[in-house]
């Protein structure tokens, strides 16, 4: 079949077959596929989507177009958490090493942020000296030792995903949701994971604003994982405010370990609570547990006996980074950076937080990239004081800025503030941190 | 605006603005915008379309890509006919030269067959000698001194549209409606047309297979021209057998000098019927008749008393061919070629008669191309006996087929044979040649 007739095949709604899929993640990894006939299908399967036959076809076939790892010879069960990223969003910075001291072993393969949303790779950097880049018998070796290890893909890891994501970004192809689990799924079970429990986000700061899209990507991901051998389940979690109080590499590693440490301030909350039931819930997905509340007890002993933190210390030294940073954590945050309040402009109540605009403002002055290619400055970043629901007077404080400079302090505070929708009236607050549970 | 953007923002239904279009065109054109980015572009218009501001930005932006050809020293009106392309339809061989005894101005730039569709310039060098490789200054000359010229599409005009037109073929984008419309129209009016009637064809040898598709493909080009400034009439005619007796090059280039000295079987009829209704319909459009009546008769005079026969001899002897075809259309024909009887393989009445199909068929055995590369044959092809409704007894001719070799016979005859459908009943034939006239 020639990949004109495939791509019609497609447009015109049909399913491909197996072997029709595979020639197609061959001509992508391969580079015999032309990028003009692979971004048309891209765009005719945006619009047609895929059915679960196509959509296991496709995550299978761009697994094997690399390398799956082994880790057989690790005894404890396999597990993994991925979200679909948001805006302060850190909870693998806790999960993993929670996971781990309950007795999960935890291969994490993450990646860098992107636009408004973070990237678990960036933030460990905010750790001096904090290695990402492993060979993979580093990896293997701290996984061994610690429990969990964290490393960036590599080019040996599911290289169709690789090129079809550059193509995707640049053809505005990213939101397919056949594309999306295709693309989590193949690098996931890549790792060869038993177990997989995913936090999809909706919301104001989420890639799926809206919760149907949202529920539609986790019943997507929940059906392809298991269907491909993964127990997956996945929670729809509230973004339509930025996840805790900070936003900006080293003060998001900050707050995690005042978290564990048990420092952290009220606001902080929500990323324990979150970090928890996720990891409580990768624990009975990985059958290590039978049921959730065993499950969530395990897991809260993890972090109230300090058995967590201490696996993360484990972590950062054998990832190259400063440990003295669990028990010092104020070593992360750089001094003499500039300091702006950003002020409610009038009073009111916040009705709205555009997590999004948030997220973009921390980046624009040096938190995140606009492009892959951008540096990121991880001590700039935002601190959280109003929250959604909370009454403010005007001059009061909607949070800390931290940064180089005054231009980036008007640049950013500017864009924070309009994020802000402060009305007269109070208005029922819909966030709700876990709004729905997907399993099979 | 990125081009990812530009691209989401189609995807997501929106109409791009002019400057955007602009910018769209002008990136295929010299190449800044990435193939990959234009073809998903194309795919998302295959899905959400273009409005009639946009379908007339794009038309316009694609048109000024190249040069303008400017006819103004010639004093008689310009006008065209363009086909969307059927099988046997080799109207433009006698609506030409029947619109310039009339007293019009006809630069056609015409193009080659592909597929299971015939191409004028094809036909043309089925006339030993015959050049369509014409300079523009040689064009002009022949223009003014026989009212009409034909050539192909040179590299200077609309080169907007030779690029997109590769990628959509090879990208299944080929049959958006606003893309087709935006191709023909843009090529039309480089060559300076005052008016224009269009020739949309519908049925089993049609692009557009459905009567609906093609009125709303030739309501889409009608208001498009209109709105560029050349008065645009569409009919949408019958594609649902082939149009006359001839398909294959030479012979279809018999036809018409046989229709245009009186000499033709009663089966080639409609080709005369559809030229002539055509051709006067440019008379009228092009406002050199006020009335249809009028313009039809002034047509059917041109025809019969022979001065558009002499108009197309003069054009031959002028483009380079050998003009005693006109006299002797005989010697088109290639003597010594295998001709196979194609029978009736049962009794019954002709109720279907795929012409994709036979115009495939004949393609397959050196007629047409599958590629645009591929050389053509003109020698090779089919002549009609049985035609829709027509009652047939076994053995019964359905046609005779002039080819190479045994080989091409029976492979041609088994594809011909299978094209038509005979039924023990008698159906109602829902043949009509003009089935529709669309004007503004």
């Amino acid at each position: 079949m020639r990949p004109q007739d495939l791509i019609q095949k497609k447009r015109d709604g049909g399913a491909l077959s197996p072997a029709e899929i595979a020639a197609f993640v061959r001509g992508v990894t391969d580079g015999t596929l032309a990028d003009y006939q692979a971004s048309a299908l891209l765009m005719a399967i945006f619009f047609k989507g895929m059915n679960e036959e196509e959509q296991q076809a496709l995550t299978q076939e761009m697994l094997h177009s690399g390398e799956i790892l082994d880790f057989s010879e690790i005894e404890k069960p396999k597990a993994d958490k991925h979200s679909t990223g948001g805006v302060g969003d850190k909870t693998s910075l806790i999960i993993a090493p929670l996971a781990a001291a309950c007795g999960l072993c935890v291969p994490m393969i993450s990646g860098r942020g992107l636009g408004h949303t973070g990237g678990t790779l960036d933030k460990l950097e905010a750790i001096e000296g904090y290695r990402v880049h492993l060979s993979l018998e580093e990896f293997r070796a701290v996984l061994k030792r610690v429990g969990f290890a964290m490393m960036g893909q590599t080019a040996h890891i599911a290289p169709a995903d690789k090129k079809l994501y550059a193509l995707r970004d640049a053809t505005a192809t990213v939101e397919a949701i056949p594309l999306i689990v295709a693309s989590i799924m193949s690098k996931k079970m890549a790792a060869g994971l038993g177990a997989l429990v995913l936090d999809v986000k909706t919301g104001s700061g989420a890639f799926m604003r809206e919760e149907e899209r949202a529920r539609e990507l986790a019943r997507a991901l929940v059906a392809t994982g298991n269907s491909c051998g993964v127990r997956t389940e996945a929670l729809i979690t509230d973004m339509n405010q930025p996840l805790g109080r900070a936003v900006g590499n080293a003060s998001e590693v900050h707050e995690c370990i005042a978290l564990m440490r048990g420092e952290a301030e009220e606001s902080a909350r929500p990323v324990l609570d979150l970090s928890l039931e996720l990891t409580a819930r990768m624990l009975t997905s990985a059958r290590l547990e039978s049921n959730l509340e065993d499950a969530r007890l395990k897991v809260k002993r993890a972090l109230d006996s300090g058995a967590a933190l201490e696996c993360f210390k484990q972590n950062v030294e054998a990832q190259g980074g400063d440990p003295r940073i669990c028990d010092e954590p104020a070593r992360l945050l750089e001094e003499g950076l500039h300091e702006e309040r950003i002020v409610a402009p009038r009073d009111g109540f916040v009705i709205k937080v555009d997590a999004s605009e948030i997220g973009n403002a921390v980046a624009a002055i040096g938190g995140g990239r606009a492009r892959i290619t951008d540096e990121i400055d991880p001590a700039v970043g935002f601190l959280f004081e109003a929250k959604l629901g909370d009454e403010v007077k005007a001059g009061d404080a909607l949070g800390l800025l931290y940064c180089r400079d005054e231009g980036q302090a008007q640049e950013a505070s500017e864009r924070i503030q309009a994020a802000y929708t402060i009305a007269d009236e109070r208005e029922p607050v819909s966030y709700r941190l876990i709004k729905e549970v997907i399993t099979l």
